[in-house]
């Protein structure tokens, strides 16, 4: 196994386990609110972990009952947006993956929270779960694929439910539709059920991995066009009067 | 706001109200079965809510218990059906339409009844709604973008259902395969609720909410390509003695 | 009606009836597990319906309890495995097919018992059936179009999670997730339902029933190559000792 302490912080770590390479998202404080420098952590636990010959599958996750409350706003605002920024490398990075990704949910999965699992191949929820991609609420527009994504994978009218209304949706929802693959009553148990999924697809071959997630994700390079042209819309309308204003009056409360 | 007066008719007129443009379907003594004329009035009034800059969301309804029973086939047959007629330029115009547009449903929804409907963002059904595509029954081909938008909306498994036999479905159906977006107790109550979220979403900037939609709907080109495909294949079957005696014992009932 | 006894054999026979052409799988002893004699049989059966003009729907079928224990392992293992194979040429003729195919299915759907129910129109399930993609369990990739298919028609959380775990599932998890079109109580009653709507299309015009199917699969060209995309993969995947000891220690149950 590889010796990875010099990338493991106290925001983001991950271990090595029966191949299976756990990457958690620590900062249950702030509900896992996502800072610039934890989605640059991300991208490069996700880079060794596609690097590294001895993981066949990624498991992603936070250490608390939250998944992750999305864009630290605070941060957000601090940082210059543009393609190069370490939450669209993030993005970029997801959706470049060739090795499986199984990913647990619990309680927040706000915006990004919500838009990363599109990127993953097989997602498990507790049923204290809350959904949302609230951008139009902050004068936003969709990202991480999720203009195109979100309509592919769970239908078209929960994609422009959820896109134009911004409104909550919960754990059963969420699995009719299709954007979770099941539920489970805590956050313990989908730890639990996710970790042997993880580990069961872990005695496959990395060839047939690869392979049938190559099969499955043929659209790939359409995905990173999708997350590009997002992410430059997204930017001018962060510098809308409308967009600012959100902002603000979210940080004041 | 607009003085529109000159283009509201008996049968189809609107009004602006909180930069919602609200247009209504008016013929309930024929469950509103649509006409060549009524066509060329629902194309005048999407484009002048289209060039409106006091239009940010349009809200289509009928002003009676029905949505639509369909073309009015008696007046179909009257008019010479080509890609320029009304009906194919209604389409058209819903389909390449950039601001949001929320239907509210009840009743008879019968053919481009339907069909119109996938061309809209958010829809909203009351409980006595009754769908169909029945073009088989008259031998006739799918119309209106349907052939690829019941797959890639409603699944599949529901288009070949629906296009094949031509059997009435219901609200639940309709809101399980997700050709609306929820469902209410009475025709009412759906108008309520779809104006509510025509207005809440007319408080959005205008680059917000036609961004978003752009992004939502990407192949909006191929739908009209489908539906001008579609339309040519429509035209030939017309023709068939198949269609015409199907039209005839229609009209004799 | 065309006389094509000589076609027919103990194992894959038809008959035509009202214009339905009823092809039926029957090596029951071993849950119609298909060798490659009986591709042979069933793409001469599929030739023989699409050319004859008195065919307007395919009505497919076993004749007992089971649909397909997928292929036969052992005759499968005696076969080169390429592009010109039976199997391959029996998934291509599927799904090049132009007029309406209907299917009935009951007990085990596994692996081509499945993949092929992709290419069907409508296909009516028994309570009894289960269904199953476990190619991955024999260190095998997805093939019959259903890396692509199962994604776009029962939507991309099923088809990850049936094609990743390889777990058997029920008739009514395939009937929600769009993978058959209605569910009966037993096999009886699931053949006579699929033949009356067999019928029933049958008293259409080829015409309008192959423009419906040709509208509703714009997209055969871009399966054919996904199928053989897959079979490709899927020939170097049988070679590698995974799929090999996977395979004998199948045998040797």
């Amino acid at each position: 196994m590889g010796n990875n302490e010099v990338m493991n912080n106290n925001e983001v770590f991950a271990q090595l386990n029966n191949r299976v390479y756990e990457i958690q998202i620590s900062r249950g404080d702030k509900m896992n609110a996502l800072t610039d420098a934890m989605y640059g952590s991300l991208v490069e636990q996700l880079k060794y972990a596609e690097n590294n010959n001895d993981v066949r599958v990624v498991f992603l996750r936070s250490d608390n009952k939250h998944f992750s409350a999305g864009n630290d706003l605070a941060d957000f605002l601090e940082t210059e947006f543009n393609p190069e920024s370490n939450v669209v490398q993030f993005l970029l990075t997801l959706a470049r993956f060739t090795k499986p990704i199984v990913c647990a949910v619990g309680g927040a999965a706000v915006g990004i929270g919500t838009t990363m699992l599109l990127h993953c191949d097989l997602v498990y929820a507790a049923e204290n779960s809350k959904f949302s991609v609230p951008f139009i609420k902050l004068g936003l527009t969709p990202e991480g694929g999720s203009s195109v994504l979100l309509g592919k994978q769970c239908g078209v009218a929960k994609a422009n439910d959820w896109l134009f209304t911004g409104r909550t949706f919960l754990a059963q929802e969420a699995l009719d539709s299709g954007l979770v693959n099941n539920v489970f009553p805590d956050i313990e148990a989908t730890w639990e059920e996710a970790r042997n999924i993880a580990e069961s697809l872990a005695k496959c071959s990395s060839s047939v991995l690869n392979e049938t997630k190559a099969l499955l994700k043929p659209d790939q390079d359409e995905t990173v066009k999708t997350i590009l042209k997002e992410a430059k819309i997204f930017a001018q309308c962060l510098k809308s009067e409308e967009a600012q204003a959100a902002f603000n009056a979210f940080l004041k409360r």
